[in-house]
């Protein structure tokens, strides 16, 4: 059973996943042969189905059986989740100081094409529109599950953002707590609230549709933009135009038109930078808190082009060799 | 002149580092040979001293001239510095919503030793010694500067870790900001000290003694163990054992203690992860707040054996695949 473990001085969450354990010793680098024949079988690929665990959702042609070929896009239980279904909600202290749960949620992988060397940057248009209708599915899904505070999709790009599985695909986890990260940031967005009157990424994206120097692109209901301080070389932020604090309520007809978004300012990352490494993660508003005033979906992409080092993990404050404004000036001509 | 800026939305601080600027199109991938040409010629070994700007304080042979062999300890001004020491210390609001400032510091790089293929794990044990010597040097005369208000002291190994350069090397860096992820466990530690009227590391320092399965060992004056939620496999923390908020109160033989403590828990990482990238950070109160009862200084090593990948950059929630207490065993018998 995997178990949450909170630090008593810094009183954040960590996950410590015994269904992933590995030896100590596991950790000295691979030699090549070994890297090598990890990547051979590739479980994802169509034909393989039998390989993963039972789908749990699966955009299929009519007729096809589940867990065989025939789906464009497959939902499964991740083989060596982080969190697991069934255990005890309820959190315990070891001799009243430290603090720790068993590890309940659900971590699922959203595999985003039958064919193994593809990526959103060059699928076809459709496809995308239907991973992002997979995501608000499995996120209204999980979102109803009252034991879960937290749902995270996020998407894994390349050695660099953590995955060594090239075949596209992308990860949802369900968490039972709000970790202190999420909580600071939605207390900062309240504390504007409460002194403005504004959600503050409403206001956020005014200033950066009138100013226009750090817009890559719009669309009729999203907005593009290298932040005013981007935390790394090329982060960028996707808004919805109109407030919203959940993904959950973004309509089907909105989720493909993000889908549209979400590949153009990929493929321009894609095309300008060689295929980088990305991370990107859907910032949505807390599984119980659903509807607030103060909050503000939006997705954060984050390539991989710089390594976190000991200043940014000791101090918090990231390091970025490129001027916010040259990204996006950079990305709006890619 | 480099930039701080703050997201209005989070709060957050990022050095927009121009000293260090690289035009967008430097991001895609280098060439194996472009790679191998920047490696060529270290500034830092012995003999090169030109190569470098002119050396802020050196521990070298009686009769020996500033920038010239004869050295053991060199600390130079960083030749990319993230800040710079001259600009207006003012805070100002673009529109009233963008918060930004003059990116003003210090940033020096401590050569720590004046041979290429030198590490601390295998150094003489008066060299590594002389390092933390050095360090307490430059905090004491760093932390008097009335601007500055974080000083912070860290080690990038490998590339993994955020570092090329191969010599062996540590980092200071003087900013005069309090960033918002440090104010945050400032807080988490003072609220602690509120509620039960100890320092929080004291306590779990007595745990850790007490229990002895994450710990590592211990010194008379330091002991060495793997947090109950370590964040990653093998984070070590190195803690005073006597209550001590600021690393800058540390006496000179103390200091040369912490040098064996640090040397005996590298060496061990090194010879059981055969040399794994790492990072550490030197962890004290802020320069205005030197002596406080609520706070403990620290040594954090995150050895960088797994990457951080999305769901980590978005929940802030850490997924470790070693049981801290197997890794201290593992540690303990290295």
């Amino acid at each position: 059973m995997p178990e949450l473990r909170q630090n008593p001085a810094t009183k954040e969450w960590v996950i410590v996943a015994t269904e992933r354990a590995k030896r100590p010793e596991d950790f000295a680098p691979l030699k090549i042969e070994e890297k090598i024949e990890a990547v051979n079988h590739c479980p994802f690929c169509e034909g393989n189905e039998s390989l993963t665990p039972h789908e749990i959702l699966a955009y299929r042609t009519y007729g096809t059986k589940a867990d065989t070929p025939g789906w464009w896009i497959r939902i499964i239980p991740n083989k060596f989740p982080a969190l697991v279904p069934q255990g005890n909600i309820r959190r315990t202290k070891e001799e009243e100081f430290f603090r720790y749960m068993d590890g309940i949620g659900e971590h699922e992988v959203i595999i985003e094409s039958p064919k193994h060397d593809q990526t959103i940057a060059v699928m076809e248009q459709k496809q995308v529109e239907e991973i992002f209708l997979a995501y608000r599915e499995r996120y209204i899904t999980l979102n109803q599950d009252p034991r879960f505070e937290l749902v995270l999709i996020f998407k894994n790009h390349g050695m660099a953002a953590g995955t060594s599985v090239r075949h596209p695909h992308s990860q949802v986890i369900a968490a039972p707590i709000t970790p202190l990260h999420i909580r600071h940031r939605l207390n900062e967005a309240m504390r504007f609230f409460d002194d403005n009157g504004e959600c503050v990424f409403c206001v956020m994206l005014q200033k950066e549709l009138a100013i226009k120097e750090r817009l890559v692109f719009e669309t009729e209901n999203f907005a593009v933009f290298v932040p005013f301080a981007a935390s790394s070389p090329f982060e960028i932020w996707v808004l919805p135009k109109k407030h919203d604090s959940s993904f959950q309520s973004t309509t089907p007809e909105r989720t493909k038109e993000l889908g549209f978004v979400m590949k153009t300012i990929l493929a321009k990352l894609y095309k300008s930078l060689r295929d980088p490494d990305y991370n990107y993660v859907i910032h949505s508003s807390p599984s119980h808190e659903k509807d607030v005033e103060f909050y503000h979906w939006h997705i954060q992409i984050i390539p991989r082009v710089t390594a976190v080092a000991g200043f940014e993990l000791g101090s918090g404050i990231y390091i970025n060799t490129v001027i916010p404004e040259n990204a996006a000036k950079f990305l709006r001509e890619a």
